[in-house]
């Protein structure tokens, strides 16, 4: 980034058959995203070219080489071609190992290119799992596929819509398990990875509120005693740390309260108790960080949106969100890439 | 209601030493509302008169002997006078015995009121729960305190914000007892009061919704399988029984859909999923209904906010929303009364 301070950020196309594709087609020839980093699609330019047909947008689409030879103009598209999706052979809105294969190997280019340092962030479209499946590659989702690719670090995903951002101490297994894993260890490691990434954002020493995991974060041991026996002790831990840490605060006000800018992050016990504050700000505007990566990288929240593909339609606010946030992710990074 | 279709509702005047008074001496003189209720506030008439004068309102405060005896015009708050927080000895923002007892008779009164026939509806203010301890009346908060004297049926609480209606398998026990309380019989019964409840505000055939207890709902067992062993019998059971019952549904977006029209009210599984959601929206907004009750109760969301006590700013929506749903909710019932 010597030369020019905008951040080159590997756009992945998404599933070929779902909105990506059209959404990267409305949000990207916006002057004002432009002036905040070089964006480079990477998926098969064909795909690419019949979504600005959709959308009817006046972009070019443009094949580039690599990320060293973009047009970076908001009349083009500059997009990295794999040629894997033909569009003459692509069904919209269908499930199909074809897609799937076409979806992985954009995250796998993407991936590799920001962690040889050609492009400074990744931002992924929405993927179809089944057919990811289909296609052979056996993962849960994004986050565990780029953790593969990454070399398998230990990460965790952070919800961000406006000033709420929420990391979990668990998120897919049962909320039996889930209580097992409320551990002084675990919350210590979830607020490390935390910090690390509010900083990221720009928030130098961000104020981490833990929920609760009992109702009223238990009211002093009358329903559940995890607060007092693990919560309270990790939170004395991590300020003995150096961390900026309190509570635990009652889980049904905590999200509110930092959504209103009192914390810079708040802690969920649990997958549902964070997700639920993030998806009541309605899905079109929040964005996925995964924290823990060698890389950057953030995300779109929603899915393909089968739904509206091929119409047009669909909504690029989550993709807009999470282009602004890797783009201001990557400027403040410590890790300096040349461009 | 046969003279005026407009309900009878008796407010109660919450902790007075909080914002209640100042919230009904706000909210209470608008013509729009008056429109739709003849309110009565049971409390202690010196308070109001105070309050009145605390946020500068012109509206004259004047004592009503009987629901049967209202001034009823915006110009004119009406006071059925307790007498029992005179203004002089009144320490506002201060937990105290005196302002708990004073809190504990106006809820009494308005209940049996309500409860005779005089009144239509009982719409609370908020109390503080160490004051009425102090002043000797053990109750968790105004559901237990109400349930008792309506001769303890069983009830439960709906917390309604805007179209969002959301009722609770279970609410105050730990996290770890409430995965416990999930079980067809309680599910049955709860999904029973939300129907009679969500009728009640207008809706004929309520979409009832069940969230699930596990993240995405278990995801077919792969995370718990209490959906497939329990939730999923419920709804068919429900359904068997002629209610309009589906799901389980993913937890993190199931409330976000009822909020937007998809479903007339959601079932939470546990306190915080409910929570959280409806929290999110903002206490100021809220409002909390008592069902199971044989009376019409709704309720403030919020506290007694004893930091705005005594400044006037203290923020009536919560209250507004509160006289309204009572308002409805008195005018659909079946319970005939005679004003």
């Amino acid at each position: 980034m010597r030369n020019d301070a905008r951040p080159i950020l590997a756009l992945t196309l998404g599933d070929p058959s779902g909105t990506g594709p059209e959404l990267l087609a409305k949000a990207l020839p916006d002057p004002a995203l432009r002036a905040l980093c070089r964006p480079l699609v990477i998926g098969d330019a064909s795909v690419m070219r019949d979504a600005m047909r959709i959308v009817g947008g006046a972009a070019e689409i443009r094949v580039a080489d690599s990320p060293s030879a973009l047009a970076d103009s908001p009349a083009v598209i500059d997009v990295l071609d794999l040629g894997n999706a033909p569009i003459a052979t692509l069904q919209r809105a269908k499930v199909s190992p074809a897609a799937g294969k076409a979806a992985y190997e954009s995250i796998r280019r993407a991936v590799e290119l920001t962690l040889a340092g050609q492009t400074h962030a990744v931002v992924t479209s929405a993927i179809n799992k089944q057919a990811l499946h289909e296609a052979g590659y056996l993962y849960d989702g994004h986050t565990e596929l780029l953790a593969e690719l990454c070399g398998k670090p230990k990460v965790t995903m952070m919800l961000v819509a406006g000033k709420l951002r929420i990391c979990h101490v668990s998120t897919h297994v049962s909320l039996r398990d889930a209580i097992e894993r409320v551990t002084i260890e675990r919350i210590l490691a979830v607020v490390k990875l935390a910090r690390d990434g509010v900083r990221r954002i720009g928030v130098r020493e961000p104020r981490i509120a833990l929920a609760g995991l009992n109702p009223h974060a238990g009211e002093n041991g009358l329903f559940g005693d995890e607060e007092i026996r693990i919560i309270e002790p990790a939170a004395a831990e991590a300020r003995r740390q150096g961390f900026d840490v309190s509570g635990p605060y009652a889980g049904d006000t905590v999200f509110f309260r930092t959504y209103q800018g009192e914390f810079d992050c708040a802690i969920a016990m649990y997958h549902d108790q964070g997700h639920v504050a993030a998806k009541m700000l309605g899905i079109w505007q929040g964005v996925n960080v995964t924290l823990g990566l060698p890389i950057i990288r953030t995300s779109v929240e929603h899915g393909t949106d089968f739904a509206n593909a091929g119409t047009g339609r669909g909504d690029p606010r989550s993709l807009v969100e999470a282009i602004k946030l890797a783009a201001t992710m990557a400027r403040s990074s410590e890790r300096s890439v040349s461009a």
